[in-house]
């Protein structure tokens, strides 16, 4: 699980508290507000994932072994730019994508505004409570408790009432965020050097970019392939660019 | 929902505002602790619901018109008298419940220990959160978020992924908490009117009358039988120590 930006101890808290509520205990905290961080982990009765939370400047880093991203929110003030689940439809999801082998994050957003359009580039879909209309958004700690709750009880073999639902361990393996974003910079570097780009429109390519590339659902073998065509094309435009003796 | 004994106004707010976010409106209040009680409620951003909350002093007398009531809680440290529900299966219970035309209550307890034992004897059956065993006590405003998201979710016709359950309509209707706590008084008088149970252990006998009554599951015309049954005995017993000229 990866807490953007958290700001209030308490709510850092509450949700280490529900990932040990509900058994999982791989936190990452991005950029988070040094002198609360320091005080929520040093909070007692602070649970051990706390302590030994990963920290990371970027939200690029804290997934960067991830196959597959949730980035979580409510949808009232913007239209996003990937797939929607809403929440109960989670479960099904990330039963596929654990029986491939793959490695699952949950992102959720700092408290007063949720994640950003940018922190959403780095996800492959977005989760969606379904709440009320006349009051949708959720507290933080709460908001990870719930998410927390329905994959604890549906999306593992072993959950009490996923029983019923089928594996499918025969897809293909699929390449990992750091990977992904490998290949980005590789596209982005050919479309600079075939000067497709011009210099101000770079910051909103890269965006899309990282967009597409997840939308793509890739397999790792794909991704190889494409690494491999990028390399040669750079190669060939810069040795075009600067031909040598 | 029902709060019995809340302490922390910020877990006050914290449960009204999952309310509000699940669509939920009727909230009672037992027993708080006034002066955090009305800080709650005076709030900035409190909501409507919280504003209008009824208060009382008895849990019997909050659920008195509630047809099936469920406690929640950890089994951590007790051996329950009633019947266990895990929360994913709780919907399903709801749904046939409400498809009957019953009211139904759910009840927590203050933060430190939870429901009573007697808190315990106005539920039909306990709700317990499937929590992991090394931290298995969840935050208040973080329980009942998760188990107003289930239902919200799960219990209700209109409810996303409700729709593939049977809808069981043909139920008899079932008597109020309030019909069955007569009853109760009644019993009551009769076994004492009948010298069946010694003064000392009155109180532990109308604990268990109390599971009793709601264990059987009686309809609303077996109640009202039961009634007549118990009124026409005390009215034999009474007559037969005090005969009249």
């Amino acid at each position: 699980m990866v807490l953007v930006s958290p700001r209030n101890p308490l709510n850092i808290g509450a949700a280490a508290r529900a990932m040990a509520n509900f058994g999982f205990s791989r936190l990452a905290v991005v950029a988070p507000y040094a002198p609360h961080w320091r005080e929520a982990r040093s909070a007692i009765g602070a649970p051990y994932l706390l302590q030994n939370a990963k920290e990371t400047e970027s939200l690029g880093e804290a997934i960067a072994d991830c196959t597959l991203v949730f980035g979580t929110g409510t949808l009232t003030h913007r239209k996003p730019e990937q797939e929607v689940i809403s929440l109960p439809f989670l479960p099904a999801r990330v039963r596929q994508e654990l029986a491939q082998g793959g490695r699952i994050a949950l992102v959720f957003g700092p408290e007063k505004h949720g994640l950003t359009r940018d922190d959403l580039s780095w996800c492959h879909a977005l989760v969606e409570i379904p709440t009320d209309q006349h009051q949708p958004s959720m507290n933080l700690g709460q908001a990870v408790a719930v998410c927390l709750y329905e994959l604890a009880t549906r999306a593992f073999p072993d959950s009490e009432t996923a029983g019923t639902a089928p594996q499918c361990g025969s897809g293909p393996p699929v390449p990992a965020s750091r990977i992904l974003d490998t290949l980005g910079d590789l596209i982005q570097q050919v479309m600079i050097a075939a000067d497709y780009s011009p210099g101000a429109m770079q910051s909103a390519n890269r965006h899309d970019l990282r967009l597409l590339l997840r939308r793509l659902h890739l397999s790792a073998t794909d991704t190889r392939r494409a690494l491999g065509l990028f390399r040669r094309i750079l190669w060939r435009l810069e040795r075009a660019k600067h031909p040598g003796p």
